[in-house]
């Protein structure tokens, strides 16, 4: 299976290299803004880009049966309870979108719970319930890696196809820190107590009993590291294999996305070793406080717009570093020119 | 002359706190959110704190004799050509201000140069022509630094009475990263070589030349530097006295304020000795690539919100971190509570 991946427009990026020493003020002064408007300028292929006008955030919510190990400070039923609270528009993601009036939609990919009240286009991208303990055997089914990741790109096909400029992934479920951590170690073969985080907010005992976990599904897949899917199939869930075809369709369509914590992160290494190149449509919006959030993006060469100590997950970093997004094209298309000086 | 800073509401700071931690989230997982939001309920006395809807950028403009040392990559006739950019609104700060609906205000402090066709509100507030060279005489004549600090006062004054939310102080002056690192090295005690940076864009033989300049003010200065109205006087301008004027005013008054780059950093550090505790009502909007702003800022205890690689000035960095103080106070206001899960 191959993907078709886009190179970014080369000579408008020149171009806005070009137009941006112009402009009034010193060269390079406006540091990141303009390393992020020249980008945005080659992802759109124009100088000025165009507006970030429609932007989502798609909350890819699922369980993982590494849950039930300890490796959490909360009980696997928040992900399910949490499904609810977005639908009400009150959890944290829901509130920072509105900020910058971006739309929020939550599918449920995986919940292990019942959630038969909500509405249907809820479960309609449903892969399964929850996901394999990945210390004790596979995440997934065969095949499911595969089905749950074309279900990432049929939801990224439908988000493009209804106008959207900028897509954000988010995330929730419980124990999902540990699983990205496995997906980091497993794919960068780094031992496990160099990526374990403290999540949610575990204790010293929880996250040795995570690194435990992480060392142990490190061990049982083996050489299946090596193989993007048989890596998600071993240590992922619906929602990793999911998340990554979403960010894999974004980048077949030449669509910026931006990545945001360790989820998010985690899914982008497997998906850039799945469609090589992908993340040259990939910027990374915060920096987490996840250790292989850290390794993750240094693999794919990205270098996170804020860092505000965030752990929530959800896509509530990345919808934060929007405005940075639509400053950096706006100080292209609004600044007048050294010339006129 | 002593100053009656106003404490910020402990009450309400515990409260916030006490509100953070039964939102619908991980504790502590929101960051530098959760402290920026206490630290606004603290500055309002209200849980959750009221908006920051009326946000005004004040540029203090004016030159520094100290630009005539090749200290610049630009010359000293840019100063006011840019009030006039600013009088077009194509300058940075108008376009990033525009972005979060700030207003942009610019006054003649200092410029040296013919600016007698700009509104005369531009011109009201005007102290001198310029400032001295101040490895060779003192920025400022007798009793000038007190009143261009009295002069900042009115004007925070004004904006305050006209119902501003959050200030900024701008800055724009041809010389004025040399005064700073000056007037840093000076309050701090330290060598020339620490505090001087590149400005907006010499090569390292500008730099070593800002050395050279800085360690002659210095020199020059000598005891003086510990009495901060001396040491602007010695080592400032009149945008450095009208800056800290500006900040401890609206300290006074209670208002927030955002600090930008290097010289509202050094401005903010004089201040903080005209009016200890003042700085209880300043945030670090960002950090900039002068390393004289990262002392400045060490010694205030600020640590920046956001880090960007920025700069140019102007308040153009400030800015651009109102978004995340907007986000610190909406996730208060917002979110829903645990105990509703």
């Amino acid at each position: 299976m191959t993907f078709e991946i886009p190179e970014p427009d080369e000579r408008a990026r020149s171009a806005a290299r070009e137009r941006l020493d112009g402009l009034v003020k010193p060269l390079g002064s406006l540091g990141r803004l303009e390393e992020l408007a020249a980008w945005l300028c080659a992802a759109h292929g124009a100088v000025p880009p165009r507006p970030l006008d429609d932007v989502r955030v798609v909350v890819f919510a699922g369980d993982h049966g590494v849950a039930a190990s300890g490796v959490s400070a909360y009980p696997r039923e928040i992900t399910a309870a949490m499904v609810r609270v977005f639908l009400a528009g009150t959890s944290g993601v829901n509130v920072l979108a509105e900020q910058v009036g971006a739309r929020v939609r939550v599918l449920d990919i995986a919940v292990d719970g019942d959630l038969s009240d909500v509405p249907a286009e809820v479960r309609a991208h449903r892969v399964r319930a929850g996901s394999g303990a990945i210390d004790r055997s596979d995440a997934l089914g065969p095949d499911e890696a595969r089905r749950a990741f074309d279900t990432g790109r049929a939801i990224a096909d439908e988000e493009l196809d209804s106008g959207a400029d900028l897509l954000i992934p988010g995330d929730m479920g419980i124990g999902n820190t540990t699983v990205a951590a496995a997906l980091v170690a497993g794919a960068l073969g780094l031992p496990a107590d160099d990526v374990v985080g403290t999540g949610t907010g575990v204790d010293e005992a929880g996250r040795a009993r995570k690194v435990t976990v992480v060392a142990a599904a490190l061990a049982r897949a083996g050489a299946r590291v090596s193989d993007p899917f048989d890596l998600l199939t071993a240590l992922g869930s619906a929602c990793a294999a999911a998340t990554a075809g979403f960010l894999v369709r974004s980048a077949e369509r030449g669509v910026p996305v931006l990545l945001d914590g360790v989820f998010s992160g985690a899914a982008a290494l497997v998906a850039r070793e799945i469609a090589p190149g992908a993340q040259r449509w990939w910027l990374a919006g915060h920096r987490s406080t996840e250790p292989s959030q850290a390794y993750a993006l240094k693999a794919l060469g990205l270098e996170p717009i804020l860092d505000l100590g965030l752990r929530l997950g959800e896509g509530s970093g990345a919808v934060q570093a929007v405005p940075v997004l639509r400053n950096a094209r706006a100080v292209l298309a609004g600044m007048g020119s050294l010339a006129d000086l």
